[in-house]
């Protein structure tokens, strides 16, 4: 099948000029194109190119088309043959961690991946101090558009050191990211994404020249739309990945990263919503916490009192990362060192102590690492945060989770997590778990279906248009919902059946003790 | 009658964002321009702009739209309503001179005009030079194109300066000018429209965005297409000024400037040529020759052996520009001091002498100013070039100068020169003077048009395929043509009648004489 992405490689063999047929050069191309059925126009950049590089070639050459959302334009022009080396470029623009994909625009395949820490992190671990830090400073808030700029090009050079392709001869990029990424890719002030009444600078930035944002890519770079403030092209670029706007089912897409984005729907609606679910997932208010990098606990057992962890890369753990958190949470109250409120039950282990320093109970699960009390308390704020907000846009749906047919967990967090963990916890529902899908990077892989398929382009109107966006916070009885969903894995525990089984038979909360 | 040019200006009074209606930025321009029909794209700097500009004006701001050829893009942003001052730029690139109009787009009317010296000449006094001095040596044709763009930028701060207008905020530009200049101007090796088989880089070149010429404008930058290496953009652009390719009667439209351009037709044909007419007429052969400046003779009169002369400024003569030699060589016919064939007969004055230095005869016309003979063979080489390719293509078109309703001389050339000066020698058809026109500025005139009518664009592609090009060097009988062309005013006598009763009036060629 013919891929019909945002760029085209054609070949051409034009007749060298003569007295007879003396049309331009620019012409000879275009009519060569208009031929093939192709309308476009030439870039200054190629018309500065022609001479002599047609001449030497015998006017064999190998244009390379942009599309700009209107029309095509010819950004690249080379000797010979070399539409079978067609190359495209998808990134996800994460906050904390940029990944680019080196895409074959003629199968489909991704050639390399490459991935960096975004350079914005220099002014800023979080995007709250980034932004205030950028906030009507334009010189200061070009200096995070520049690190955002440098970061790409940073990848770009590691996939072109990686696989000898020069991908700057790319005709198309497509970035998707949350809408606060976006305006600092674009240059653009930021705290409106913050601050009532939400009314961002774009949230359909469409079409840019690479030179334009000064990327080094010869062709256009596509920015995925968003939907909302805090609903951005990470997002939809997710519901491309999964194709959740085109099924029958009615489906459940959660991106837990820094915040949590949630959309549930199918073919006929998509309500979503978004709220601060994420730090304490990813380690970020966990005193201990981590990135998910080498030494990170990611994986943790508590058997016969003594806690068995693996750690990334083998290493000693110094902290621990997201999954890890999670299995902690679960383990812990599996065996009932913790109770249904998430507190801690003393008598349960001496390991639980009371720490004078932060004066608050914790478990001591690795030399000098300590998983505290107002750490669990954290985390089942965001838990409980995630769980209403699913549960909140179901019941507006006028659904249960029993209608629903397939949960799709995206991000780093969806991958690496335990499913089971959490289940126990009351983070994931207690359905089947074939039902329950790790989307992976769906934020790049919708990036990378774009880049590959021009049609989605429309399908993006379409899917903004099927969105409605629900502000959580004007929400009435969010709180009192909230409250409910605090339990482990929460007060009703009907809800939890395979959850209850397991803790029937360990017996590890048959008397429930609170302090 | 509303005036659809390539730019608009649109005040918009937008609803201010609140959380019921938080649109972004971007889509509450492009919405509001949808409800007038616009379909737009907003340009990256305009949306960096938006913030803090559309706060602080309430919302009350005034786009800038600029026409592509496929569609608008908002350009720039003010606040309040600047609807009343629109402005654009209509300019005609000559090779000597490059000469600007500041259009007010609501009415139509030409604000400003402002001229410079084309900062090419720095490089070359005429293009081979120029072109010599650039090809195959892309720095020194970037400093050619630098030097165009700078005596661009000149004039537009010279128009902003006089009107007190900022013209730096246009939505549009239209440039007219020769392949050549046109060449210079995107920064294009020329060598190839003087150089077989003349297929130049590009004949259609259409708009670019201001910042990619490197001109200040905001909006784009139309260069008018050209017919064939030596019939460029500054022609058809005169083909619009005069209308000619939508009359029913036959027009004859010449253009002599460095190079005679000639087109011959109507609304169902047009037969164009370029031949090398140009240098003698405007003074760049003759030895006493200059161009148009303080002190240049244009009017010359010769009354009882006594030169009357007017000059530029009437300042003391410094040399004789080309209406003065068209003058100068009628009078020296009529006085029968030059013969049939253009040959002093020094019988008819003492102040025709042989010149030992230049080893030929001369007429001392002012204090140390002499008339060659070998000026006035160069000058009639040139007429005769010009009335043959007229004869030619109306040859070719089966036609005679009795077919042609009205002849359009374009350039200052036809503006300064006086007619009956022109008939008298053969230059001018001797037909009834009032279809004899004085087209001016064609060039900056269709430029004018084309900034004011977007419809124009579509009607460029109908006079091009309307056009065929003649390569005079390729005609066969064509110097033959030409010997026939070079008596006073013709061969053949009968053509100009007025001519020989003013002959016939003054008694001075009664008795022809020949040395």
């Amino acid at each position: 099948m013919e891929i019909k992405g945002l760029s085209r490689k054609i070949y051409l063999e034009l007749p060298q000029p003569d007295e007879e047929d003396n049309v331009s050069g620019q012409q000879r191309i275009l009519r060569a194109l208009a031929q093939l059925g192709i309308r476009a126009r030439i870039s200054l950049r190629v018309l500065r190119a022609l001479y002599p590089l047609c001449d030497r070639a015998q006017w064999k050459v190998t244009v390379t088309l942009a599309y700009d959302g209107a029309g095509w334009t010819v950004v690249l022009i080379e000797p010979g043959d070399t539409s079978g080396q067609h190359y495209g470029l998808a990134a996800d623009l994460g906050s904390t961690t940029v990944v680019m994909q080196l895409v074959d625009c003629n199968t489909g395949e991704v050639v390399a991946q490459e991935s960096s820490y975004n350079g914005q992190i220099a002014f800023g671990e979080d995007i709250l101090t980034r932004i205030f830090y950028s906030k009507d400073k334009p010189e200061q808030l070009e200096n995070v558009r520049c690190a955002t700029v440098a970061t790409f090009t940073k990848i770009m050079d590691a996939l072109s050191e990686k696989t000898g392709i020069d991908v700057r001869k790319c005709g198309a990029m497509v970035v998707s990211g949350n809408t606060t990424m976006i305006h600092f890719l674009l240059g653009l002030d930021v705290f409106c994404v913050f601050s009532s009444p939400y009314a961002v600078r774009t949230d359909r930035p469409g079409f840019f020249r690479g030179e334009e944002l000064e990327l080094p890519v010869a062709g256009c770079v596509f920015c995925c739309p968003g939907k909302a403030n805090y609903l951005g092209g990470d997002i939809i670029s997710g519901m491309l990945a999964t194709g959740m706007y085109k099924k029958e089912e009615i489906t459940v897409f959660f991106d837990v990263g820094t915040n949590g984005e949630l959309v549930v729907g199918n073919r006929d609606f998509l309500l979503c919503g978004a709220g601060a679910a994420g730090p304490a997932l990813e380690g970020g208010s966990v005193k201990t916490g981590m990135r998910a990098a080498e030494g990170a606990v990611e994986r943790v057992k508590l058997e016969n009192s003594t806690f068995l962890l693996e750690t990334i890369g083998g290493k000693a753990p110094k902290g621990i990362c997201g999954s890890g958190i999670v299995d902690m949470v679960s383990e812990l109250f599996l065996n009932g060192w913790i109770d249904l409120r998430g507190k801690f039950v003393p008598e349960r282990s001496e390991r639980i102590a009371w720490v004078q320093e932060a004066e608050e109970y914790g478990v001591t699960y690795a030399p000098g690492l300590v998983f505290y009390q107002s750490d669990i308390e954290e985390f089942i704020r965001t838990k409980a945060a995630a769980h209403t907000m699913m549960e909140y846009l179901l019941s507006e749906a006028g659904m249960t989770l029993d209608d629903v047919s397939d949960f799709y967990m995206a991000g780093a967090f969806g991958t690496h997590i335990d499913r089971e963990s959490a289940v126990n916890i009351g983070m994931y529902p207690d359905v089947e778990r074939s039902r329950i899908h790790a989307a992976g990077n769906s934020s790049l892989e919708g990036a990378r279906l774009l880049l590959l398929d021009r049609a989605l382009l429309d399908e993006l109107d379409g899917i903004l248009d099927l969105m409605s966006y629900v502000q959580f916070g004007a929400v009435e009885d969010f709180v009192h919902r909230m409250v409910a969903a605090r339990a482990l894995p929460h007060t009703d525990m009907e809800r939890y059946p395979t959850v209850m089984e397991r803790l029937g038979a360990r017996g590890s909360h048959r008397q429930p003790e609170s302090r």
